[in-house]
């Protein structure tokens, strides 16, 4: 019997005309999406906007409301193009003053004399928010209800989330396995959508490769109910074998019957 | 004086379960951005959402009504995952028959016999859609009204995009120069919100980096007014000189007068 199931969700914005103009290669999603995944929180949807209120504005009302928290990254730094901050207090309705706690930061890491206009930009945090601390560069981020903005730099958004994650609620944890075999996709389709449908607790991905001219597949077994998804990794077990191809197992979270997986490299 | 402009937006949508977990890192975002960028159409929003109808649907009927172009990743395999194609005759309120011209394409490449109930799951297009071909795996892609629906694999996507590319218009060109100097941001902040309040015409992004402990920044100066990028580029020069750091330009496809240029590492 499942225990009781917890669903957690996120959206993430990307705030950032750099990935919009394909400058930068984006790395954020990727660490959010496992770092959340990790503690039963799973992403649903990411947005990239670029550096325009009402473009910023949307989405993340959009997502405020669709989803358990809502993940930025970019434009809290102190140029002009920095407009996180602004956009969030006008989602949110409230002001945008300069935030004392958020000041004292800047002038323990500055000092008093060098918190110039520019850096206290960094200090203005929307009325009613929490800061996140941020342990590489000093100039926090902030947590307005389900919404944590966080910056853009991969170094420094990873700092910040160790904060961050100190306060999400856990879920439920996903489980996964991973299965691949050579075999082309369409080989195996008509029964693993039959199998898909015996199995609704379970999300069953494929993703086809093709190594040095030979068509492969992983298959992706997703659950939060580890009895269905052990049933449904041997279930595609014994397809896989039926095609005449060996299965391997190349992350096993749950692990079908011992028979199954002596047999398996 | 500026040439007249012909703006041409895109949105882009990755569907795909695999990004959102965290599995995949996409890389198809930042080719398609700077292909566009590169004939002149500029990626304004990405939304990367789950392989769930409503939500590939609703993100779909957003970004073609917002965008000149869109451009989908993912989801157009033979699997049960596989849901692009009967979201987009949704989106669009058209059928989704077998195309004659598609299963010609697999019965050519896999021969008669091998094409299979699977398979032939990729020969449905909306009614009303031109394919788009396929030059690595066969199954094709396909364009309806301003939407594009390409595979989510890179180097497929990467070859149906050669054909997609010539159905495109050409937007005029964005022109960009990259600058860099060692200076913190905060220390060029002002003055350089007073530089982009003189220079409507041009887009001033500002992207710090600390290497090796060493803050510096990266200036983006982009525009389609070769004038008016020359004429920030030079003031922005200035700009960094009145601080006692040398600029370096990093990427410039407008070049300043010579007499700035010279003294450039």
């Amino acid at each position: 019997m499942p225990e009781q199931e917890k669903t957690l969700s996120a959206g993430i914005l990307i705030i950032g005309n750099e990935v919009l103009s394909g400058r930068t290669q984006d790395i954020n999603i990727q660490f959010l999406a496992t770092s959340l995944g990790d503690m039963g929180i799973r992403v649903r949807e990411v947005r990239i906007v670029a550096d325009i209120h009402d473009s910023v504005i949307g989405a993340l009302n959009d997502l405020r409301k669709n989803y358990t928290y809502v993940f930025t990254t970019g434009g809290i730094g102190p140029t002009h193009d920095d407009i996180t901050a602004e956009c969030v207090a006008r989602a949110f309705g409230v002001d945008l003053p300069v935030n004392e706690e958020a000041r004292q930061i800047l002038v323990n890491h500055y000092g008093a004399d060098e918190v110039t206009e520019a850096r206290l930009r960094m200090a203005r945090i929307p009325q009613g928010a929490t800061l996140i601390q941020n342990p590489i560069s000093a100039a926090p981020g902030f947590r307005m209800e389900n919404v944590f903005t966080m910056a853009g730099v991969p170094r420094i958004m990873q700092g910040m989330f160790d904060f961050v994650k100190l306060q999400l609620d856990h879920g439920t944890p996903m489980l996964s396995n991973t299965i691949t075999c050579q075999l082309a996709e369409s080989a195996i389709a008509i029964e693993l959508e039959a199998l898909q449908k015996k199995a609704p607790d379970v999300e069953i991905g494929s993703y086809p490769s093709y190594r040095q001219g030979v068509a492969g597949v992983s298959l992706v077994l997703r659950s939060i109910n580890r009895d269905a998804l052990k049933i449904a990794t041997e279930q595609l077990f014994t397809l896989i074998r039926s095609k005449g191809v060996e299965p391997r197992s190349q992350a096993l979270q749950v692990s079908p019957d011992n028979e199954l997986l002596d047999s398996v490299a």
